[in-house]
């Protein structure tokens, strides 16, 4: 959303002024946050109507949230959850600010490994926070600091920076490498690294990639955050939606998947390659659940060596400024993650496997595209080569002019020559656009001299 | 909510460390947080059960929460709007981050002041929040910075302080006088304004006090903060749960009170006595809706000379940070606003101050009590002199030990010698605590050498 949806200070609408007053200061550091989906496509009006000539619908394939279509619901069992919340009077008033006893009992039972795992983790290891966003900003401030570096993914989902921007660290980038299925390059993360980074924030499944990484690779990714002692945040509000890995599939393939869990068989959680190394497990009911808008999300301190008690009581600190979570949405945790059946979560992969696939098929097909097949979240990132424009803020500017299609340029995660595509979105809208931006690439073939 | 719930951090659970990682530093601007409720009743265990010779029942009347004890409860319109809201199948996803436009809109409707109001209030002039402590957050670290200086009543709810204290501000107190009904010393007030100050916090009615300004000196206060530019965060959370004022009443007395809206009678609104002058009024349904877990706020800004343009693009980007409040509730605001009936509104006023005035001339005639009339918000604050106590922390810590009642000590709020007891609870519970408050009192009066 834009900041300048609310009222523009320009337009004076009562009476004159008493006496001048000086325009009001803010923070230089809240100045400081930038946002660079909304200052990239500036010029792009979604609401403005078509040009002559371009009477068709506009079909908007930019925003990340699962509920926009209608085809994915989230589950009966989580609505009717939240019902019961709303009707039993126990959810009126405020939490402690840490959350719910029962709620954070109850995501610690569901992402505990069971016995022979790395770590038990109890509710006293959970902190419910307003969404992944909310934990991710906890756990960022709390970290991060003047002096300090901090790593992220590069490409990323940029909101990273914008929690980062207001603690004074300095942003660094690791690449992940397109030909590797968006792997990290270990190398240059390394390079990355020194005495006074406060941690690294790891995403997978990712957004924007569409990747899912191997449990090999993530144990190569510990080994490094292991050797240089730095701090992992793992964002893993994709956890479990992935069906299908790159490279050999976890160790623990041979088992069956725990019912009602992750599919192990293709989803690692990094917590459980890490070792005795600290971390920080960000997750949420916003997109295996289906429902982003219930802003509820979570941090899990995974600490078998006791060096984050600091940590803990900084986020205690932080729960404590904007109180937990929404009341009644979380007196429903404990139903919806223990009454959601597991046919939920495998009609969602099958359906989001099924138009990955299918939209990988036919942007294959059109000259000039370089599409990557998605293995897990609710993206398909595309690259793009042999076509007339100077970047892809170009690409995706004229696209929406010329076509009435808006995709994400990739400059909106800090990555050139891309675009992402949402596959949540319906199949046919998604085969809809794609018939536009042959046309669009056809048009657009860069005339070689 | 302690910082300490989460796992202590010295107890080893799992597997031996492979190698000596150092513990995992913080933010200084976190460390720097403080939670004086907690930090000053550290000694008192609410969990702990009754020594021996006291097994009464405990009394907690320390949390300012109206849904504790079931008396208070939300109106059937509000339920029914939210279950209206789950169940519309549109309340699922992001909404954008400043909030949905009808619940804006709903917002700037409910607490526009009318044709002939001094500022026409739009959905552009309004941002959601996650709860009134979510709006404050966001106002105080968008105006605050390093080498400003901030204003806070003393007392004061003490969230102020943990919010600036990230922001590096200087944080600057202004006295409330006991003995003119809390209203400001605005001498004093006046010799705390620099060149560097930031804002000035005002908070009425007022918590911990119970005090609801006149008309009139509002007006003084804003001939202050008008005089110095000074901007101003109301905080008026409480807006609207007053049913007395010190001094002669509004002049809006003599209209009728609108329907479903503020009694102007007795509650005057900052925004309508400060002129052209900025500020920024935070609001939620927290209080005079009765449900603080549903963590639904906002921020009106009131800028009629437009100097808030920076203001106004900076709650944006903040706003943006963790996404707004929770969609569920955001869909039903407008229901909530338009369909909660005036009797809803009256019924609560009638019972708070009914409990308000029956606990007032209780404590009235313990010996060494002094308490102060409530004329809004939901809570008692009481005085004391003549008893053996060193301050009132040690005198909580006692009336816990031999009377097992608990009730937050004035230094919570940064005052020394009162208390604070919560109006929401049910009366017969604080005239027990009453009973228990008498013997307590004749058992501790100083010995006059």
């Amino acid at each position: 959303m834009s900041p300048v949806a609310i009222n523009d200070p320009t337009e004076k609408r009562t009476q004159a002024p008493t006496k001048p007053w000086k325009p009001v200061q803010t923070s230089p550091l809240v100045e400081r946050i930038s946002n660079p989906i909304r200052e990239i496509v500036a010029n792009i009006d979604l609401s403005a109507p078509p040009e002559k000539g371009v009477e068709k619908p506009l079909i908007n394939l930019g925003l990340g949230d699962p509920s926009v279509a209608g085809n994915f619901p989230p589950a009966p069992e989580a609505i009717a959850a939240i019902e019961a919340s709303l009707k039993s009077g126990r959810a009126l008033g405020y939490p402690e600010s840490v959350g719910y006893p029962d709620a954070r009992e109850a995501v610690a039972n569901y992402f505990d490994e069971g016995p022979g795992g790395n770590w038990r983790i109890s509710k006293q290891d959970v902190v419910m926070a307003h969404g992944a966003s909310g934990a991710l900003e906890m756990c960022i401030s709390v970290l991060a600091s003047e002096g300090k570096n901090v790593l992220f993914p590069k490409p990323l989902f940029t909101a990273y920076e914008t929690m980062a921007a207001t603690t004074g660290a300095e942003i660094r980038y690791y690449n992940l490498l397109p030909e590797s299925n968006w792997e990290v390059d270990l190398a240059h993360l390394e390079s990355q690294i020194d005495e006074n980074t406060a941690f690294c924030i790891l995403n997978n499944p990712s957004n924007p990639c569409g990747s899912n990484w191997s449990e090999a690779h993530l144990r190569d990714i510990a080994a490094v955050m292991n050797r240089h002692q730095v701090v992992v945040i793992a964002d893993e509000v994709y956890a479990g939606l992935a069906w299908n890995v790159t490279g050999p599939p976890p160790a623990s393939a041979t088992q069956p998947a725990v019912e009602g869990k992750f599919n192990r068989r293709v989803f690692t959680p990094y917590a459980s390659v890490c070792g005795s190394a600290p971390c920080l497990v960000v997750g949420a009911v916003s997109k295996r659940w289906l429902a982003p808008g219930w802003r509820l999300g979570w941090t899990i301190v995974h600490d078998p060596l006791g060096v984050m008690g600091a940590v803990r009581i900084a986020l205690g600190k932080k729960a404590f400024v904007i109180q937990g979570p929404n009341s009644t949405m979380q007196r429903a945790l404990p139903s919806i993650l223990a009454n959601t059946p597991e046919s939920f979560y495998v009609n969602t992969m099958v359906e989001l496997e099924r138009v990955g696939k299918a939209l990988f098929d036919r942007l294959a097909r059109i000259p000039g595209l370089k599409p990557c097949l998605p293995q897990g979240a609710m993206y398909l990132i595309c690259g793009y080569e042999g076509l007339d424009f100077e970047d892809d803020k170009a690409f995706v500017t004229a696209l929406h002019k010329e076509e009435r299609v808006f995709i994400l340029p990739g400059a909106a995660f800090r990555l050139d020559g891309f675009m992402r595509f949402v596959t949540t979105t319906p199949l046919e809208t998604l085969l809809d656009a794609c018939d536009r931006l042959e046309a669009f690439c056809a048009r657009h073939r860069k005339v070689v001299a």
